[in-house]
């Protein structure tokens, strides 16, 4: 193997990899040489574009840390992590759609009883969920793990208010008897993706805004069943054509809808004006 | 833009980048976003599959420093490395072949005079290097200036040694009026490209070995002429056609040739047996 062209440099990688054992890293190996070969061929970068190349894929990795992982944002933006979405969820009726589970998760968040309020003083709006879960043929799912996060009023998660000094605006939380979970909360705002790293940097040469869509994630776990990981957008947002990470189905905007003061949902009493967001959330059974 | 399948997220993609006003960055990300999006649907990678993707590349960015460059050398292993060499170094006749960088290069080495032992004291067998630089109609070059760095006789860069405690084994000279240069070293050694870290880990998930034949690296340049960057390779090496970057080229490699103790080229004596290598360097006139 020696004195290449722009051609048989392709033949002999692939040769290099031959004696891969596992078939399935062989074949991710083998496709990942081929469209990387000819992606190269196909833009013929100069030394210094493959340097800088190398340059921004270094400084994505070295922004990403425990709170922070900016090569997921770059597969957001990307369209890839929708995409990989879109092949590993195709979803039966009365399943919900799924959408990307963005870096903001953690997987720890307070364990909270139905009726808390999650936004540990965070000010904003007040907002009123309800939610149940179901299986595909509207049977209520008792006992389902909801793991919820969202933005404050201003955008921000508490991973980005350090200073904040604790969780704020996530929670688990179990499905009751019937299915159903509820919380309070305040309404989450639009914000744009972290756009002061690597990403950013792309984003602003491409003049393509950071935005996203104010939404509620939720995670839903039950046994023999897919876990679910999805948004529910504020209907009426202006970003919800524009998401910066392609995230946004039909399915999954929904109706906040503004209640005048009074009673909430759980009995309790407001003496604000607050929105009501009511969602019924399908789980799709594990294949057997 | 929403409710995107696995084939309109593409689409929507390349339309969120159509307001890029550098039209080589949008054809770039025009052909990334195609080839990338091909490949996912080529291999349809589970989510698992695609977080283990990210935690590659991230660790792949944090590993990377001032010494070592591991992104470069995933494009090493690649085959990417080489071929963007190809692309870019289409020879005339007379012009020295080229080959890659390497993680090893750094910008300023000592400035010796011809003749100088560039060893540093690290021990190895003697050699003697006597090179020329000439245009390609063989006009010698006058001042240029070459860059040359090594291994040792185990096969270790002066940056994978820092307890030695400083630089050896590289070196910055000058051709003199009739093109030549010459310095003492010490005979290099086939050596591992750093395994250690996430590039090490797919050569030997995939049964790779790490290995480079033996070499010395040449980096020269002189006004007018492009820069070469290439390697003088030890001819006999059992690693010549398995090279683990791809590099070797017939026209790379020479003969050093093994000499009886007595006279060196430049006059200096030895008692030792010793070995030679003479290699003439072409450089390319920079286009007009």
């Amino acid at each position: 193997m020696r004195d290449f062209d722009e051609q048989t440099i392709t033949d002999a990688v692939h040769q290099s990899f031959a004696g891969t054992p596992d078939a399935r890293l062989a074949q991710i190996m083998s496709r990942l040489v081929a469209h990387m070969h000819e992606f190269i061929r196909d833009v013929a970068p100069s030394f210094e574009e493959f340097q800088a190349a190398v340059g921004f894929l270094t400084a994505t990795g070295q922004i990403s840390d425990q709170r922070r992982q900016e090569f997921i944002l770059l597969a957001d933006v990307l369209g890839v992590s929708m995409l990989i979405d879109a092949i590993n969820h195709r979803m039966p009726e009365g399943a919900t759609e799924t959408t990307v589970l963005g870096p903001f998760h953690v997987a720890d968040a307070p364990l909270c009883a139905n009726g808390a309020d999650i936004s540990a003083g965070v000010a904003g709006e007040l907002l009123f969920v309800d939610g149940c879960v179901l299986d595909p043929q509207g049977t209520p799912l008792a006992g389902a793990q909801i793991d919820v996060w969202q933005s404050d009023a201003e955008g921000f998660y508490d991973l980005q208010r350090p200073e904040q000094g604790g969780s704020a605006l996530r929670a688990r939380l179990r499905s009751d008897s019937a299915g159903r979970f509820w919380f309070r909360s305040i309404v989450p705002a639009a914000y744009p993706i972290p756009d002061d790293g690597p990403v950013g940097a792309l984003l602003h040469a491409t003049k393509r805004h950071p935005w996203r869509p104010a939404h509620v994630h939720f995670m839903i776990a039950a046994p023999d069943f897919e876990t679910l990981i999805t948004h529910v957008f504020v209907a009426g947002d202006q970003y919800l054509d524009s998401d910066a990470v392609f995230g946004v189905k039909t399915s999954l905007i929904a109706d906040f809808v503004k209640m005048p003061p009074g009673a909430l949902p759980d009995g309790s009493v407001t003496a604000q004006p607050w929105r009501h967001l009511s969602y019924q959330f399908g789980l799709k059974p594990v294949a057997v």
